[in-house]
């Protein structure tokens, strides 16, 4: 069943007003293919329930012609504020936005434990949002919604963590258990779904309808946009780019099973292979890592070739992800000073020659470097979004 | 831009009553969304164009209770005759089918070369469409629209075959070459993409959003329907999962690289290795695997180690689809006999320990046995939905 006409028309146009930041009525017909008179009536509607406002009057030919100025339509950003969080390997980043997106304040936590109860995971994640709050100037009655972005298998539609590396348990009611502790609508998704949807509201993927967002942590993970949406496959198990296997029989993965991607780029995967000479750091991973890296860099053979091999590894994901999906536009997003040498031009030169050739040019690989941040903001678009369908939803059905 | 809401709602009208086969107005309301008003609206506009009639008053309690009998729309199967082709791989089986997708005629003509020009192979599916269009009790100037299914890289939108194994030169403009051989509206697209409209409109996938299709012929092909549609990608060369990469620097494939899944699985794959010990069959493939695969049965240690590895990785190949995809079903599809082995439950259910465990169910894996008929109609069905979308834009703009 599709929607009925009137809510299709009511997403698409907050969506396209979204997009734009400012947009006038009869730029909104033409851009949606509605008709001017719907357009009228369902931003009428809009403003109505507060979702949206009037701003400047905008220069251009439109209106102007008949003497009226143009006056651009804009998300109302004091019409919710959201918290979003990302809960990283030791702490949660929480960020406090407004309707549009705009981060009003932001807080970092420390984790009670890296791996804890679905309790007392919420319990954490509220208090990061708190004090994102607090630094907005409001409290978490001043907010109408939350969104947590977490590493791990998340079934979105049920709330649902399946797994995640931050839980004790499967099958984690963590969305219940923050509503539970926030007295705030809730919305939970896997951290590289809320990454993309970060690069489709305010960055890279701005305006574009396929593409791929793939980020490089502690694990491997991929966001998958198409027609401008969040793909998350039938039970939220999808896009598990870091498990697809690239070895038959190959190296073990932390996920019981041999041969997956993760296992032959994580972070742990490389220095698996350099303990077999044993450095400075032995209980330091990140330690661990800048010393194998300064290593490969200095010429060391060894830590050369562990390094290289990791890198071809990566670019050969990366060109099955071409040859499936061959996208618009593949981002490499996420905190990245870490794994800087696998997003290294030679590493995306790499990559072309493992695709098929098509007889045009292939898909763009970007990177966009940015912090955990950005992450907890997707996150807060996640809940911007989640709060934006209920709004409209309230709107009642087609009256036509 | 999105389409206008009227021509959204006669698609959605017209998908519909070709899902349903005959369905009253007052269901079409129901499932579609839209008014009672907006659906006889538009179920008049399609009458008037042809597209659809009145059939038999159908049971049921719905207008029955005011004692008017429902009566049942269904798509009007002499709106238009299509041809559907399929080049295989020495020759090209063609169906002509009514509107609905009922076939009416067949008929299959040998290739005149394996590997021709553009001209040459228009011709030769002309001929094949001609042969069809005769079996049916007509002639090509009988027929509406013409739709060509082949291996290889196609540019749908475009109309060009950027590489195909039936043509000698890349990026040949075989739309043109079709539409001048024919006089007919003519719609080419990959074969594996109308293996999956096959699927999608009278097969395995009816009604289902989401899901693959995976062909196993010379090669290994896969078809994506995302959202009820297929998915092709930026520059049409996407779902290659024949060539995405299962070991680097792995076995030479027919495209060059090394690695690709087909360099596995492919019978060319299995000869090559087989020729280690040749046989009485060495230019004769056909014979050649048929003897492999004997041999394999009867326990013959080299021939079984062949054999098992292909099955092994073949199932690597479709559980990373399951790991990115996640989806509702995967349908192994064609004409599989030859094949055999690779769709064996042993196969389906090594899938199992390569996917990601998400604490659901895993998708099923469904065969479904056809020959090239079947994809001559998924050709058809291509021809059909591009008739139908000029049908449809030719009624005109958003009145509202």
């Amino acid at each position: 069943m599709i929607r009925d006409q009137r809510s299709q028309g009511r997403h698409a146009i907050l969506g396209e007003i979204r997009r734009a930041g400012s947009v006038a009525r009869v730029d909104l017909a033409r851009r949606t293919g509605l008709s001017q008179a719907t357009v009228t009536a369902i931003t009428a509607e809009l403003m109505g329930a507060g979702l949206i406002e009037e701003g400047t009057a905008l220069a251009g030919s439109g209106d102007a012609r008949r003497g009226r100025p143009r006056v651009g339509l804009q998300i109302r950003g004091a019409a919710h504020l959201v918290a979003g969080a990302k809960i990283a390997d030791r702490s949660i980043v929480a960020a406090v936005a407004d309707f549009t997106g705009r981060v009003l304040g932001e807080a970092t936590v420390p984790l009670s434990g890296r791996v804890q109860g679905t309790e007392a995971l919420a319990r954490d994640i509220a208090a990061a949002a708190a004090k994102a709050a607090e630094a907005a100037g409001t409290g978490l009655a001043g907010l109408s919604g939350l969104g947590a972005a977490l590493a791990g298998i998340v079934d979105a539609e049920a709330g649902i963590a399946r797994w995640s590396p931050a839980l004790e348990r499967r099958n984690a009611p963590l969305r219940a258990a923050l509503e539970a502790a926030t007295g705030l609508p809730s919305f939970i998704d896997n951290d590289a779904n809320l990454v993309a949807m970060a690069e489709l509201y305010f960055g890279e993927g701005k305006g574009i309808a396929d593409f791929l967002v793939v980020t490089v942590e502690s694990g491997v993970g991929l966001g998958i946009v198409l027609g401008g949406r969040i793909y998350r496959g039938i039970r939220g198990s999808g896009a598990e780019f870091g498990h697809t296997k690239v070895q038959i029989d190959g190296a073990l993965c932390r996920c019981g099973q041999r041969g997956c991607l993760e296992a032959y780029v994580a972070d742990y995967a490389l220095l698996r292979e350099a303990a077999l000479r044993p450095g400075p750091h032995p209980g330091d991973p990140q330690a661990g890592m800048a010393q194998l890296l300064a290593q490969a860099r200095s010429g060391d053979p060894m830590a050369a070739s562990i390094v290289a091999r990791a890198e071809r590894i990566f670019a050969m994901g990366l060109a099955n992800l071409v040859n499936i999906f061959d996208p618009q536009l593949i981002i490499l997003s996420g905190e990245l000073a870490q794994h800087d040498y696998l997003y290294d031009e030679k590493v995306i030169a790499m990559v072309a020659g493992q695709t098929v050739q098509a007889g045009a040019p292939p898909p763009e690989i970007r990177v966009h470097r940015w912090d955990d941040l950005m992450w907890a903001r997707g996150a807060a678009a996640y809940a911007i979004e989640g709060l934006a369908a209920r709004a409209l939803a309230g709107l009642g059905e087609d009256a036509a």
